[in-house]
C-alpha cells in the first residue's frame, strides 16, 4: 500500500492501494472511533460498490446506513444536502459518528459540506470512486454545493480523517469519465512536474491505465504539497485552479450537463495559453489533452463566458486572478482587474 | 465604549456604547477594508434600524444593499439561507466584501453561517439589537440554521469580526423580547457569577433597564472567559447550555412557535435543579424567573420532550451531557448515558 500524509490543519493519510475498498472497514477502524456510518453515494456508483463497502463496514463491527441520490452535478445542490441532513438526523447520527463519500467528485464535495455543517462538524472518510476525485476532490479539504449563480459558490474548508484510493475502482470507468479526471492530471503536469507531463503525453487515453497507479500517487503528491503550503487558499493553491476560471464558465454556459470539467478544465488551459503562454508550449499542451479526447476551444462566445468569469471565487472586488504555465512544470498566478481579463481574452 | 476583546482563533471586539449603531460605518472601517457590504435582518429590525445603519455606512463609504426576511424562528432555515446565498451572487458579493447581521439571534445565527459558507467564507459583523443576541449569540462564533429534526443542527463555528451592541436598541424591546434574553442573564450569574446573579434578583422586569448596561458587559465577558477556553465545544464551553438540553427540547415540542428561547431555557434551568439541586438553590432561582415573567416548569409531559433531547448535539453514540449548580455561581458538567438520564428526568 501507498500513503501519503497530508499535513494539514488537521492531519490525514491518503492510502492508495488495489483492492483497499474491500478492506475499508479495517482501515477507518485503525484511524476512527465511530462505531456508526452513513455511506452517502450517488446510483450508480452506489450500485457498483455500496455492497462491498457495507460488508468490510460489517466485518469492523461498524453499524451503517446508506444514503443515495441522483448521479450527476445537478444532484449537488441545497436541495440534496437538506435531505442528507435529515437522513442524518433520522439515522440519529451524532458528533461521534462517521460520514463516508462513496464516489466521484460531486459525492466527495456533498459529503464534506454536510460534515463540516451538520452539528457543526463530524468526521469523514473519503472513499474516491473515479479518476478526477482520487487525483483532486478527495484531498485539499475543499467542500461545496452548486447555486444558481454557480458552481462551488457555498462549502466549507473541511479534510477528512482518510482517503481510500482503490484503483480496482478505475477499470470501470467508461472513457468518457476516464477523460474527464484526466485533464486535471494533466493540469498537474503543467503546473509543477515536467516529468509526470512526459508520461502522460506519452500515453493516450487507450493505454493510459498501464501506468496509473503511479500517475494517480504523483498528482495526489503535487496536490498534497501545493495544500500544505496553502489550505485556505489564500495564495500558491491558486495554481490549482489552471484553466478553471473559463473551465468554470464554459461548464456554466452549459449549464453543467453536456460539459464535464475535466472538458472545461481542458478548454481553459488551452484558450489561455493561446493567448499567453509560448507557442511550442501551447501545441504540446492541445497535443496532449487531444490524446486524451479533451477539447482545446469552445463553442460558447467568450463575451457569453465573462460574465460567468466574475462570479468565479478567485478575486476580490474588482479583480480577478489567473494562472499562467509560461513552461511546462511551471504556473504563475496574475492578477488583473477584471477589465483587463476581459480585454485580454476579448482581444 | 466599553470594549471587550475576545481572543479566538481569530480575534475581535465586541464594543458596547448607547448610540454605536449611528456610528457603525466608522467603527466597522476601523477593522475592514470592505467597500462593499450586505446587511441583512428582519422585517421587525430592519423598519426600525435599517435606515439608521445605511446612513452611517454611506458616510463612511461603504457601499451596501439590504437583505430581508420575515421576523421569527421559522425563518432559520435552509430555504432563507438559499435565498441569501442567491442575493450575495446577484450583488456580485466576493471574498473582500463584508455581511452585516443587524437584529436578533435569528438573523445574527443566519447570517454567521451564510458568512461561514459563501465563498467558503467572507467576514460579518454582528450588530445584535436585542438582548438575548447581544449577551449570547452574537459572541463566540456559533453559527447555525434550524432543521426538520431540531434546532441549530447545521451550521459553523465562524467569529464575527467585530460586535456593535447599542443598549439604545434594548429600550424599544417588549417586556416579552427583554424577558427573552433575561433567561440567559440569569443563566450567566448561575454558572459563572454570584454577583451578576444577586443584582439579576435585586430587580426585576419592571426595573432591570436601570443597571442594563452593567448587565449586559458582565454576561458578554463570562461568555468571552468560557468561549475563549473552548471555542470548538469540546468541554467548558458544554456550561453555557445549562438549561438547554430541555429548553430546546420544550421549544421543540412548542414547534418554536408560541415558545421563546428564554422561556424553554427558564423551564430548563428550574426542572433540571428541582431535581438534583440543593432546594435553597432551587427556590431562589424560581424566585429570580418569576421576577422576569419567566416559567419554572413546562406543560408538555417529560415522555414527549425526551426524543427531542436525543437529537442535542451535546451528546455522543450513547450518552448525553447536562449542566447542574449546586451553587449558585458554578456548574458542573455531568455524562450520563441517555437511558439514565431519562431515568433521572422521568423519575
Amino acid at each position: 500500500m501507498k500513503k501519503i500524509h497530508v499535513n494539514t490543519s488537521t492531519p490525514y493519510d491518503v492510502l492508495i492501494e488495489r483492492g483497499s475498498l474491500k478492506r475499508s472497514g479495517e482501515l477507518i477502524s485503525a484511524v476512527s472511533k465511530a462505531r456508526k456510518a452513513v455511506i452517502i453515494t450517488d446510483d450508480i456508483v452506489g450500485r457498483l460498490y455500496a455492497d462491498t463497502l457495507c460488508d468490510s463496514l460489517e466485518k469492523s463491527g461498524i453499524s451503517h446506513s446508506v444514503f443515495t441520490f441522483p448521479n450527476g452535478e445537478h444532484s449537488k445542490n441545497l436541495s440534496t444536502l437538506s435531505d442528507i441532513f435529515d437522513f442524518l438526523c433520522d439515522e440519529n447520527i451524532t458528533r461521534s459518528d462517521l460520514l463516508i463519500a462513496l464516489g466521484g467528485g460531486v459525492v466527495g464535495d456533498i459529503t464534506g459540506f454536510a460534515a463540516a455543517s451538520y452539528l457543526r462538524g463530524i468526521d469523514f472518510v473519503q472513499i474516491p470512486t473515479t479518476l478526477l476525485a482520487q487525483v483532486d476532490s478527495s484531498v485539499g479539504g475543499k467542500t461545496a454545493v452548486d447555486i444558481k449563480g454557480g458552481k462551488n459558490l457555498v462549502g466549507a474548508f473541511k479534510q477528512p480523517v482518510l482517503v481510500i484510493c482503490d484503483s480496482d475502482t478505475l477499470d470501470t470507468l467508461s472513457p468518457e469519465i476516464l477523460s474527464d479526471g484526466m485533464a486535471e492530471c494533466i493540469k498537474y503536469g503543467m503546473i509543477r512536474d515536467r516529468k509526470l507531463f512526459d508520461l502522460i503525453a506519452s500515453h493516450d487515453l487507450g493505454n493510459i491505465r498501464d501506468v496509473i497507479d503511479d500517475m494517480v500517487y504523483t498528482c495526489i503528491d503535487i496536490k498534497r504539497d501545493v495544500v500544505e503550503n496553502d489550505e485556505f487558499d489564500r495564495g500558491e493553491r491558486m495554481i490549482l485552479n489552471f484553466g478553471h476560471t473559463l473551465g468554470h464558465a464554459i461548464e456554466g454556459w452549459h449549464n453543467y450537463t453536456d460539459y464535464t470539467h475535466g472538458m472545461g478544465v481542458s478548454a481553459g488551459m488551452c484558450m489561455i495559453s493561446r493567448r499567453l503562454a509560448p507557442a511550442d508550449v501551447t501545441a504540446m499542451l492541445e497535443k496532449c489533452v487531444k490524446a486524451y479526447s479533451l477539447p482545446t476551444d469552445t463553442e460558447a462566445p467568450m463575451n457569453e463566458l465573462l460574465p460567468f468569469c466574475t462570479k468565479d471565487k478567485k478575486r476580490d472586488a474588482a479583480n480577478i486572478s489567473y494562472i499562467i504555465c509560461k513552461e511546462i512544470g511551471k504556473a504563475d498566478i496574475v492578477k488583473v482587474t477584471t477589465a483587463q481579463f476581459a480585454e485580454l481574452m476579448e482581444g
